[in-house]
């Protein structure tokens, strides 16, 4: 099942620099076993911005929020999720 | 170059019924052609809304306009159009 | 699965009344054969306002949107979808 | 007397976490023990996001306000309350 | 049980004058009923705009709504209700 | 004159919990003077938040900035203010 | 007393054209004659828009409510308005 | 003196399709002869959106509004206006 | 040529009294120099809040920027700049 | 092709001045050198903020990307994107 995220990475003042790219790596090497999974089909930079749009296709809520909600920057994240149905113009 | 492009279709109250179906079989016609054409590879429905979330892939934002601009319910449609860069995590 | 719906009527002026009332009995019967089936769990109106929270239990996002975008009124509401997981503290 | 409550858990940067922690279990704990003397219905997760939607059921405004400004994580959270009425379709 | 209540008053462009000069009268009456009878404490015009800041003392979520949604002018209003608690400083 | 205000308290993470509670006694007995006085006639509990709906009865808006931006807490509220006009239904 | 008021002008579509224009001229005579009054001290039009920032000085609440709700383009007029205290740095 | 000016076009449902035809074209030659006087040097479409951006380049916000508030399509725009200033890093 | 300008001081929490006291006594004597120049005609203070509403008579944006970019407090303001032009029922 | 940049800089509070000065300089350095190599063909102040209106010429999403996300500032502003297309009445 497909879902629609949006996240906007906000990264605080004063977090430690060493921290954050230790998290950033971790967050990529995590990202790309999931792609590699098939977890998350779809992944872009939104430009100028420090934010992605992705989509994920698992099997239901939970999983969808098991795999937010331990996204190593999560914490600093902003998530929106919007469902997504098959379009009847699809082909 | 890919688009992110949101559409929410506001039909007004008092539009001749078979009008509207009318360009509503339009508009899906046009909208296959430019998915077998490689133009909007992703088109998706917003679950419980009269509205889609699409991926364009075309050469150039003047492409994009012409394309958007003469579908068959552009006047009675909302559009808002994202960039998207690679992602540097995308595999 | 769980999904949180949010609906606002918003009957455009000039409408036909006895259309409207047509369509609103309509909706009560959709409505209530989708909770007797279990579909629609949970139906609430708030307070002050000619809208209703809902909790929809249905196999997937095609469902939902199946569901909701055949309601009677479908076509002069406002839709906001929420999935909704299991919460860690929920007994 | 039904209440649907959303809150949004925004814990402060800088927040010794060790302390954070001890919050959440005493949050869980009192949340639990009002679940069980049925003050609070429902408790779901919304996806994606450090959120929850709850129902509660409570005497009145005043004993809402109550157990919801003595939560733990009161202080770290927005919290929206709409009152809900009984829906004349619901069965 | 207190709820502080905001109507804003929107009468359609195209409403027939005299309809909207009747239901103007009836909802003035129904508004002094309702003050008379304790239900409606406290009412006052917002300087400058076609709307109202109330306060209602009423049973429950469900009486609120009750009367709310009978007031001649319900459907022309956009109504915000907020329950309100006992404040620790009041005296 | 009549004035509703809303105030929304929002202490900043960091500040010494000793000082809080200091300015929340002066803020108390702070209101219950202006209570006494009759010139704060009305303050309500928003049910599930840090913040108030009030009333001020004061002679013009010279005296009630000078009420407000002096309260305790007055450096850490949001603070909006609605001027009240005789609503020509009010009994 | 001084307040701020801002009036954004929205005549609906479908108006009658010369009604309108009868409209405007009442409403240039009516605020020439309550700037003559000193009621009215300024009126400015904000650049590109048929929009205007006011001050009013006028007794109280309800002179101010009087005043603006008989202006001939009330109907069509959002307006908001905010009362302006003395400024601590003001000569 | 340069404005920064952006404006959505939002023709009414209804209007007759003849006068708006007539309306764009006596809009395009409007605007071409501004842009050869120097007054509009810079106009952009939004891409997917039925909306420009531009830039002027007029003496002072009287010169500007009269232009704006004379273009043909003025009654179906939204217009926003923001005074632009030499940049320190401009070359 | 005049600019409506609206400022909402926001002074971040941990600022040192001391300093902040010193930049509002600067700013005192900044802006009364700015009115006996004739540059600041209007300053008044929006009631219950720790903002104001100005206007400014200078001779360009550029001027307009160089005043409000100097002040001592605009590292700490939010401000929003409106151009006014001439209102054809001013007297 | 060409983008609509708008650019808030939002320094935070507590950051080393040295280190802002700093920045700063490489950013003005770093805008001057696109501006000389015609990627930035515009830049201007917005009156009274810190924040700028720029227009970007670029080959694609991905350059625009790589250079505003290299900005010396970038972590510290919001950053909003707009594809600009040729506008038809543009001569």
């Amino acid at each position: 099942m497909l879902y629609h995220v949006r996240m906007d990475v906000r990264p605080p003042h004063g977090i430690d620099p060493a921290r954050l790219e230790a998290l950033k790596a971790e967050e990529k090497e995590r990202s790309q076993a999931l792609q590699r999974a098939g977890k998350w089909p779809h992944l872009w930079r939104i430009a100028g911005q420090y934010s992605n749009v992705s989509i994920f296709d698992v099997a239901d809520h939970d999983e969808l929020h098991a795999l937010l909600s331990t996204l190593p920057l999560f914490p600093f994240m902003e998530i929106e999720v919007t469902p997504l149905a098959r379009h009847p113009s699809a082909i």
